[in-house]
Protein backbone atom coordinates (compact mmCIF):
# COMPACT_ATOMS: atom_id res chain seq x y z
CA UNK A 1 0.00 0.00 0.00
CA UNK A 2 1.37 3.03 -1.08
CA UNK A 3 0.91 6.19 0.55
CA UNK A 4 -1.04 8.77 -1.20
CA UNK A 5 -0.18 12.97 -0.41
CA UNK A 6 -2.34 15.28 -1.41
CA UNK A 7 -0.65 18.76 -2.03
CA UNK A 8 -1.55 21.96 -3.81
CA UNK A 9 0.41 24.09 -5.93
CA UNK A 10 4.43 23.68 -5.25
CA UNK A 11 5.07 27.32 -6.16
CA UNK A 12 3.08 28.71 -3.37
CA UNK A 13 2.41 25.56 -0.91
CA UNK A 14 5.13 25.83 1.66
CA UNK A 15 3.34 23.10 4.02
CA UNK A 16 2.57 20.50 1.41
CA UNK A 17 6.37 21.39 0.46
CA UNK A 18 7.75 19.72 3.80
CA UNK A 19 6.47 16.20 3.93
CA UNK A 20 7.03 15.96 0.50
CA UNK A 21 10.64 17.09 0.47
CA UNK A 22 10.67 14.28 3.98
CA UNK A 23 9.22 11.83 1.71
CA UNK A 24 11.48 12.01 -1.38
CA UNK A 25 14.61 12.63 1.08
CA UNK A 26 14.07 9.76 2.24
CA UNK A 27 13.45 7.32 -0.35
CA UNK A 28 10.08 6.35 0.73
CA UNK A 29 7.40 5.91 -2.43
CA UNK A 30 4.14 7.84 -2.62
CA UNK A 31 1.96 8.99 -5.50
CA UNK A 32 1.27 13.02 -5.23
CA UNK A 33 -1.97 14.12 -5.72
CA UNK A 34 -2.30 17.77 -6.85
CA UNK A 35 -4.91 20.24 -6.65
CA UNK A 36 -4.28 23.56 -7.58
CA UNK A 37 -5.29 26.76 -5.45
CA UNK A 38 -8.18 28.35 -6.92
CA UNK A 39 -8.78 31.50 -4.96
CA UNK A 40 -11.87 30.98 -2.98
CA UNK A 41 -12.83 27.84 -4.14
CA UNK A 42 -9.63 26.29 -2.29
CA UNK A 43 -11.84 25.24 0.43
CA UNK A 44 -14.39 22.95 -1.19
CA UNK A 45 -12.04 21.00 -3.40
CA UNK A 46 -9.60 20.20 -0.43
CA UNK A 47 -12.03 19.35 1.92
CA UNK A 48 -12.90 16.59 -0.88
CA UNK A 49 -9.39 14.94 0.93
CA UNK A 50 -8.89 16.50 3.59
CA UNK A 51 -10.58 17.00 7.25
CA UNK A 52 -9.73 20.49 7.51
CA UNK A 53 -9.69 21.33 3.69
CA UNK A 54 -6.11 22.61 3.91
CA UNK A 55 -3.00 20.60 2.51
CA UNK A 56 -1.49 18.18 3.00
CA UNK A 57 -2.83 15.61 3.72
CA UNK A 58 -1.24 12.35 3.97
CA UNK A 59 -3.65 9.09 3.00
CA UNK A 60 -2.07 5.50 4.40
CA UNK A 61 -4.69 2.83 2.70
CA UNK A 62 -8.36 4.63 4.51
CA UNK A 63 -6.65 6.53 7.08
CA UNK A 64 -6.23 10.27 6.83
CA UNK A 65 -3.20 11.82 8.59
CA UNK A 66 -3.09 15.77 8.65
CA UNK A 67 -1.20 18.68 9.86
CA UNK A 68 2.15 18.78 9.18
CA UNK A 69 3.91 17.47 11.89
CA UNK A 70 1.50 14.83 12.40
CA UNK A 71 2.48 13.86 8.74
CA UNK A 72 6.12 13.63 9.70
CA UNK A 73 5.83 11.59 13.19
CA UNK A 74 3.22 9.01 11.14
CA UNK A 75 5.81 8.90 8.44
CA UNK A 76 8.98 8.35 11.48
CA UNK A 77 6.56 5.63 12.70
CA UNK A 78 6.78 3.19 9.55
CA UNK A 79 10.47 4.95 8.82
CA UNK A 80 12.48 5.79 11.93
CA UNK A 81 15.33 7.81 9.90
CA UNK A 82 12.22 10.25 9.61
CA UNK A 83 13.67 11.82 13.07
CA UNK A 84 17.32 11.87 14.40
CA UNK A 85 18.60 8.47 15.77
CA UNK A 86 20.28 10.33 18.76
CA UNK A 87 17.41 10.85 21.80
CA UNK A 88 18.92 14.27 22.42
CA UNK A 89 18.92 15.19 18.62
CA UNK A 90 15.71 14.05 18.23
CA UNK A 91 14.18 15.67 21.02
CA UNK A 92 15.74 18.92 19.70
CA UNK A 93 14.52 18.09 16.34
CA UNK A 94 11.07 17.83 17.33
CA UNK A 95 11.47 21.49 19.67
CA UNK A 96 12.02 22.71 16.40
CA UNK A 97 9.74 21.75 14.35
CA UNK A 98 6.92 22.35 16.36
CA UNK A 99 8.53 26.08 16.64
CA UNK A 100 8.11 26.74 13.22
CA UNK A 101 4.55 24.47 13.16
CA UNK A 102 3.21 27.01 15.27
CA UNK A 103 5.83 30.29 15.33
CA UNK A 104 7.57 32.82 12.74
CA UNK A 105 3.98 34.45 12.41
CA UNK A 106 5.79 37.47 10.54
CA UNK A 107 8.24 35.04 8.04
CA UNK A 108 5.19 33.16 7.13
CA UNK A 109 2.56 36.19 6.67
CA UNK A 110 5.29 38.56 5.50
CA UNK A 111 7.00 36.48 2.95
CA UNK A 112 4.40 34.19 1.57
CA UNK A 113 7.04 31.38 -0.39
CA UNK A 114 6.40 31.85 -4.01
CA UNK A 115 9.52 29.15 -6.01
CA UNK A 116 9.64 31.43 -8.37
CA UNK A 117 9.54 35.70 -7.88
CA UNK A 118 12.89 37.31 -6.03
CA UNK A 119 10.99 40.37 -4.21
CA UNK A 120 13.12 43.45 -2.44
CA UNK A 121 12.16 42.94 1.08
CA UNK A 122 13.74 46.20 1.96
CA UNK A 123 14.29 46.55 5.47
CA UNK A 124 12.10 44.51 8.31
CA UNK A 125 9.95 45.88 10.76
CA UNK A 126 10.59 44.72 14.07
CA UNK A 127 8.04 41.54 14.14
CA UNK A 128 9.92 40.23 10.89
CA UNK A 129 13.53 41.04 12.47
CA UNK A 130 12.47 39.57 15.34
CA UNK A 131 11.60 36.21 13.76
CA UNK A 132 14.92 36.21 11.82
CA UNK A 133 16.82 36.95 14.88
CA UNK A 134 15.01 33.78 16.26
CA UNK A 135 15.58 32.01 13.11
CA UNK A 136 19.31 32.42 12.87
CA UNK A 137 19.62 31.71 16.91
CA UNK A 138 17.97 28.40 16.67
CA UNK A 139 19.45 27.01 13.11
CA UNK A 140 22.77 27.66 14.49
CA UNK A 141 21.92 25.88 18.11
CA UNK A 142 21.23 22.93 16.11
CA UNK A 143 23.95 22.81 13.43
CA UNK A 144 26.94 23.88 16.21
CA UNK A 145 25.52 21.31 18.86
CA UNK A 146 25.53 18.71 16.71
CA UNK A 147 27.65 19.07 14.32
CA UNK A 148 25.87 19.58 10.66
CA UNK A 149 25.68 19.70 8.17
CA UNK A 150 21.92 19.40 8.49
CA UNK A 151 19.86 20.83 11.44
CA UNK A 152 20.32 18.05 14.11
CA UNK A 153 23.28 16.19 12.77
CA UNK A 154 24.53 14.13 9.61
CA UNK A 155 21.97 12.77 8.08
CA UNK A 156 18.63 15.52 6.46
CA UNK A 157 15.34 14.71 8.27
CA UNK A 158 12.22 16.34 9.40
CA UNK A 159 13.66 19.08 10.70
CA UNK A 160 15.44 19.75 7.98
CA UNK A 161 12.45 19.57 5.81
CA UNK A 162 10.24 21.59 8.13
CA UNK A 163 12.72 24.77 7.22
CA UNK A 164 12.86 23.77 3.58
CA UNK A 165 10.48 26.24 2.68
CA UNK A 166 12.14 29.49 4.62
CA UNK A 167 15.06 28.56 2.73
CA UNK A 168 13.09 29.32 -0.50
CA UNK A 169 11.78 32.64 1.52
CA UNK A 170 15.01 33.79 2.50
CA UNK A 171 16.24 33.49 -1.15
CA UNK A 172 13.43 35.20 -2.77
CA UNK A 173 13.15 38.03 -0.54
CA UNK A 174 16.85 38.54 -0.09
CA UNK A 175 16.98 37.75 3.77
CA UNK A 176 20.56 38.68 4.77
CA UNK A 177 21.56 36.41 7.27
CA UNK A 178 24.88 35.27 8.92
CA UNK A 179 27.38 32.94 7.59
CA UNK A 180 26.27 29.46 9.74
CA UNK A 181 22.71 30.45 8.45
CA UNK A 182 23.67 31.57 4.82
CA UNK A 183 25.52 27.94 4.61
CA UNK A 184 22.71 25.96 5.61
CA UNK A 185 19.91 27.88 3.28
CA UNK A 186 22.41 27.15 0.62
CA UNK A 187 22.55 23.27 1.35
CA UNK A 188 18.70 23.37 2.06
CA UNK A 189 18.09 24.93 -1.55
CA UNK A 190 20.95 22.30 -3.18
CA UNK A 191 19.34 19.37 -1.42
CA UNK A 192 17.91 17.03 -4.39
CA UNK A 193 14.60 16.48 -2.84
CA UNK A 194 14.28 20.51 -2.15
CA UNK A 195 15.41 21.43 -5.42
CA UNK A 196 13.44 19.08 -7.08
CA UNK A 197 10.15 20.83 -5.55
CA UNK A 198 11.21 23.99 -6.57
CA UNK A 199 11.73 23.62 -10.03
CA UNK A 200 8.26 21.67 -10.35
CA UNK A 201 6.65 24.91 -8.76
CA UNK A 202 8.64 26.87 -11.19
CA UNK A 203 7.25 24.87 -14.27
CA UNK A 204 3.82 25.24 -12.63
CA UNK A 205 0.83 26.46 -15.71
CA UNK A 206 -0.77 27.90 -12.63
CA UNK A 207 -0.51 31.64 -11.83
CA UNK A 208 -2.86 32.34 -8.40
CA UNK A 209 -3.75 35.74 -8.25
CA UNK A 210 -4.35 36.14 -4.47
CA UNK A 211 -1.48 34.05 -3.69
CA UNK A 212 0.85 36.34 -6.20
CA UNK A 213 -0.44 39.66 -4.60
CA UNK A 214 -0.02 38.51 -1.05
CA UNK A 215 4.14 37.83 -2.31
CA UNK A 216 4.34 41.11 -3.39
CA UNK A 217 2.41 43.62 -1.23
CA UNK A 218 3.41 46.13 -3.64
CA UNK A 219 7.33 45.55 -3.22
CA UNK A 220 9.32 45.80 -6.34
CA UNK A 221 9.44 42.17 -8.05
CA UNK A 222 13.60 41.42 -8.84
CA UNK A 223 13.28 38.29 -11.26
CA UNK A 224 9.98 36.31 -12.13
CA UNK A 225 11.86 32.91 -12.69
CA UNK A 226 8.70 31.63 -14.40
CA UNK A 227 9.96 34.18 -17.60
CA UNK A 228 11.64 32.83 -20.39
CA UNK A 229 15.01 33.93 -19.98
CA UNK B 1 16.63 12.14 37.72
CA UNK B 2 13.63 14.06 37.84
CA UNK B 3 11.89 16.27 35.22
CA UNK B 4 11.51 20.07 35.96
CA UNK B 5 8.22 21.64 34.01
CA UNK B 6 8.76 25.32 33.50
CA UNK B 7 5.36 27.13 33.19
CA UNK B 8 3.53 30.19 34.31
CA UNK B 9 0.23 31.20 36.08
CA UNK B 10 -2.23 28.41 36.38
CA UNK B 11 -5.16 30.64 36.06
CA UNK B 12 -3.97 32.12 33.00
CA UNK B 13 -1.20 29.74 31.24
CA UNK B 14 -3.33 27.25 28.72
CA UNK B 15 0.01 26.31 27.08
CA UNK B 16 1.34 25.55 30.68
CA UNK B 17 -1.66 23.61 31.33
CA UNK B 18 -1.40 21.01 28.70
CA UNK B 19 1.79 19.07 29.89
CA UNK B 20 1.34 19.76 33.52
CA UNK B 21 -1.84 17.71 33.16
CA UNK B 22 -0.33 14.87 31.08
CA UNK B 23 2.34 14.26 33.72
CA UNK B 24 -0.72 14.24 36.27
CA UNK B 25 -2.90 12.40 34.39
CA UNK B 26 -0.19 9.56 33.87
CA UNK B 27 1.19 10.00 37.64
CA UNK B 28 4.69 10.51 36.30
CA UNK B 29 6.82 13.04 38.85
CA UNK B 30 8.20 16.17 38.02
CA UNK B 31 9.04 19.31 39.88
CA UNK B 32 6.85 22.38 39.15
CA UNK B 33 8.73 25.88 38.69
CA UNK B 34 6.46 28.61 38.57
CA UNK B 35 6.90 32.26 37.40
CA UNK B 36 4.45 34.34 37.23
CA UNK B 37 3.40 36.63 34.64
CA UNK B 38 4.61 40.11 35.05
CA UNK B 39 3.47 42.53 31.80
CA UNK B 40 5.86 43.39 29.53
CA UNK B 41 8.61 41.96 31.95
CA UNK B 42 7.78 38.32 31.31
CA UNK B 43 10.15 37.89 28.16
CA UNK B 44 13.28 38.26 30.34
CA UNK B 45 12.12 36.47 33.18
CA UNK B 46 11.31 33.03 30.71
CA UNK B 47 14.41 33.32 28.71
CA UNK B 48 16.23 32.18 31.88
CA UNK B 49 15.11 28.82 31.40
CA UNK B 50 13.63 29.13 27.93
CA UNK B 51 14.92 29.01 24.15
CA UNK B 52 11.96 30.89 23.17
CA UNK B 53 11.65 33.06 25.86
CA UNK B 54 7.92 31.12 26.57
CA UNK B 55 6.11 28.84 28.60
CA UNK B 56 5.99 25.64 29.12
CA UNK B 57 9.54 24.16 29.16
CA UNK B 58 10.61 20.85 30.34
CA UNK B 59 13.89 20.34 31.90
CA UNK B 60 15.43 16.93 31.98
CA UNK B 61 18.68 17.63 33.34
CA UNK B 62 20.74 19.78 30.87
CA UNK B 63 17.99 19.35 28.16
CA UNK B 64 15.32 22.04 27.44
CA UNK B 65 12.24 20.75 25.90
CA UNK B 66 9.90 23.38 24.97
CA UNK B 67 7.07 23.65 22.36
CA UNK B 68 3.76 21.92 24.07
CA UNK B 69 4.04 19.24 21.40
CA UNK B 70 7.58 18.17 21.28
CA UNK B 71 7.43 17.63 25.05
CA UNK B 72 4.42 15.58 24.69
CA UNK B 73 6.52 13.87 22.36
CA UNK B 74 9.54 13.66 24.68
CA UNK B 75 7.45 12.63 27.70
CA UNK B 76 5.82 9.47 25.02
CA UNK B 77 9.35 8.32 24.37
CA UNK B 78 10.01 7.73 27.89
CA UNK B 79 6.14 6.81 28.78
CA UNK B 80 4.36 5.27 26.26
CA UNK B 81 1.08 5.57 28.11
CA UNK B 82 1.32 9.06 27.09
CA UNK B 83 -0.37 8.61 23.19
CA UNK B 84 -3.08 5.91 22.68
CA UNK B 85 -1.25 2.28 22.01
CA UNK B 86 -3.81 1.67 18.94
CA UNK B 87 -1.72 3.03 16.03
CA UNK B 88 -4.85 4.77 14.10
CA UNK B 89 -5.70 6.30 17.33
CA UNK B 90 -2.57 7.47 17.48
CA UNK B 91 -1.81 9.16 14.37
CA UNK B 92 -5.50 10.59 14.80
CA UNK B 93 -4.18 11.80 17.99
CA UNK B 94 -1.25 13.80 16.45
CA UNK B 95 -3.72 15.33 13.93
CA UNK B 96 -5.75 16.62 16.62
CA UNK B 97 -2.85 17.89 18.56
CA UNK B 98 -0.82 19.37 16.12
CA UNK B 99 -4.66 21.28 14.64
CA UNK B 100 -4.46 22.30 18.45
CA UNK B 101 -1.10 23.12 18.42
CA UNK B 102 -1.17 25.91 15.29
CA UNK B 103 -4.58 26.19 14.93
CA UNK B 104 -8.03 27.33 16.14
CA UNK B 105 -6.84 30.75 16.34
CA UNK B 106 -9.99 32.92 16.82
CA UNK B 107 -10.92 30.83 20.19
CA UNK B 108 -7.53 31.38 21.53
CA UNK B 109 -7.74 34.92 20.62
CA UNK B 110 -11.08 36.08 21.51
CA UNK B 111 -11.58 33.39 24.84
CA UNK B 112 -8.36 33.81 26.61
CA UNK B 113 -8.08 31.10 29.41
CA UNK B 114 -8.86 32.12 32.74
CA UNK B 115 -10.10 29.94 34.99
CA UNK B 116 -11.80 32.13 37.59
CA UNK B 117 -13.80 34.17 35.40
CA UNK B 118 -17.24 33.48 33.84
CA UNK B 119 -17.76 35.98 30.93
CA UNK B 120 -20.72 37.06 28.45
CA UNK B 121 -19.30 35.74 24.91
CA UNK B 122 -22.71 36.83 23.19
CA UNK B 123 -23.02 36.07 20.05
CA UNK B 124 -19.84 34.58 18.71
CA UNK B 125 -18.11 36.29 15.40
CA UNK B 126 -18.30 34.16 12.38
CA UNK B 127 -13.95 33.20 12.93
CA UNK B 128 -14.78 31.70 16.07
CA UNK B 129 -18.45 29.96 15.01
CA UNK B 130 -16.19 28.33 12.64
CA UNK B 131 -13.45 27.49 15.37
CA UNK B 132 -16.65 26.09 17.49
CA UNK B 133 -18.19 23.77 14.72
CA UNK B 134 -14.87 22.54 13.48
CA UNK B 135 -14.24 21.71 17.51
CA UNK B 136 -17.50 20.11 17.31
CA UNK B 137 -16.90 17.93 14.54
CA UNK B 138 -13.11 17.24 15.65
CA UNK B 139 -14.37 15.71 19.34
CA UNK B 140 -17.17 14.10 17.70
CA UNK B 141 -15.11 11.97 15.16
CA UNK B 142 -12.62 10.79 18.02
CA UNK B 143 -15.24 9.76 20.41
CA UNK B 144 -17.46 8.25 17.63
CA UNK B 145 -14.24 6.41 15.88
CA UNK B 146 -12.27 5.31 19.03
CA UNK B 147 -15.42 4.66 21.20
CA UNK B 148 -14.46 6.73 24.38
CA UNK B 149 -14.86 8.16 26.85
CA UNK B 150 -11.83 9.70 25.95
CA UNK B 151 -11.11 11.61 22.78
CA UNK B 152 -8.57 9.12 21.42
CA UNK B 153 -9.95 5.63 23.64
CA UNK B 154 -10.28 4.73 27.07
CA UNK B 155 -7.36 6.27 28.26
CA UNK B 156 -6.86 10.18 28.65
CA UNK B 157 -3.87 10.46 26.76
CA UNK B 158 -1.95 13.90 25.30
CA UNK B 159 -4.77 15.06 22.96
CA UNK B 160 -7.40 15.48 25.89
CA UNK B 161 -4.28 17.52 27.60
CA UNK B 162 -4.13 19.36 24.35
CA UNK B 163 -7.59 19.90 24.96
CA UNK B 164 -7.97 20.65 28.69
CA UNK B 165 -7.46 24.62 28.14
CA UNK B 166 -10.77 24.66 25.81
CA UNK B 167 -12.95 22.98 28.20
CA UNK B 168 -11.75 25.80 30.49
CA UNK B 169 -13.09 28.15 28.01
CA UNK B 170 -16.14 26.58 27.18
CA UNK B 171 -17.40 26.59 30.58
CA UNK B 172 -15.64 29.84 31.15
CA UNK B 173 -17.29 31.80 28.14
CA UNK B 174 -20.22 29.74 27.85
CA UNK B 175 -19.70 28.58 24.68
CA UNK B 176 -22.98 25.87 23.53
CA UNK B 177 -22.03 22.64 22.04
CA UNK B 178 -23.89 19.63 21.05
CA UNK B 179 -24.54 16.67 23.70
CA UNK B 180 -21.08 14.45 22.83
CA UNK B 181 -18.96 17.83 22.62
CA UNK B 182 -20.58 18.95 26.32
CA UNK B 183 -20.35 15.59 27.97
CA UNK B 184 -16.87 15.48 27.02
CA UNK B 185 -15.93 18.94 28.77
CA UNK B 186 -17.82 17.89 31.61
CA UNK B 187 -15.40 14.54 31.37
CA UNK B 188 -12.35 17.11 31.36
CA UNK B 189 -13.13 19.52 33.56
CA UNK B 190 -13.91 16.70 36.35
CA UNK B 191 -10.50 14.76 35.30
CA UNK B 192 -8.89 14.97 38.74
CA UNK B 193 -5.41 16.55 36.88
CA UNK B 194 -8.02 19.38 34.93
CA UNK B 195 -9.52 20.08 38.38
CA UNK B 196 -6.49 20.57 40.29
CA UNK B 197 -5.13 22.72 37.99
CA UNK B 198 -7.99 24.48 37.76
CA UNK B 199 -8.52 25.06 41.58
CA UNK B 200 -5.06 25.72 41.82
CA UNK B 201 -5.40 28.91 39.11
CA UNK B 202 -8.08 30.42 41.29
CA UNK B 203 -6.65 30.62 44.43
CA UNK B 204 -3.34 32.16 42.30
CA UNK B 205 -2.76 35.17 44.76
CA UNK B 206 -1.30 37.23 41.13
CA UNK B 207 -4.01 39.51 38.88
CA UNK B 208 -2.20 40.11 36.08
CA UNK B 209 -4.10 43.20 34.54
CA UNK B 210 -3.18 42.71 30.74
CA UNK B 211 -4.87 39.31 30.94
CA UNK B 212 -7.40 40.04 32.84
CA UNK B 213 -8.44 42.97 29.92
CA UNK B 214 -7.91 40.65 27.10
CA UNK B 215 -10.15 38.00 28.01
CA UNK B 216 -13.03 40.39 29.52
CA UNK B 217 -12.54 42.83 26.34
CA UNK B 218 -15.62 45.01 27.48
CA UNK B 219 -18.27 41.78 27.99
CA UNK B 220 -19.93 41.33 31.28
CA UNK B 221 -18.42 39.55 33.76
CA UNK B 222 -20.62 37.03 35.06
CA UNK B 223 -18.82 35.58 37.80
CA UNK B 224 -15.40 35.64 39.41
CA UNK B 225 -14.38 32.35 41.71
CA UNK B 226 -11.18 34.42 43.26
CA UNK B 227 -13.61 36.45 45.03
CA UNK B 228 -15.18 34.48 48.56
CA UNK B 229 -18.56 33.96 48.30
Amino acid sequence: MTYRLFIANKNYSSWSMRPWALLRALDIPFEEVMTPFEGDGQQSAFATFSPTAKVPCLHDGDSAVWESLAIMEYIAEAHPAAWPQAREARAWARCASAEMHAGFPALRNECSMNCALRIDLGEPGAALARDIARLEALWQEGITRFGGPWLAGEQFTAVDAMFAPVAVRVRGYGITLGSPSRDYVERLLAHPAVASWIDQGIAEPWVDEPHEADCIRGRQVIEDRRQPA
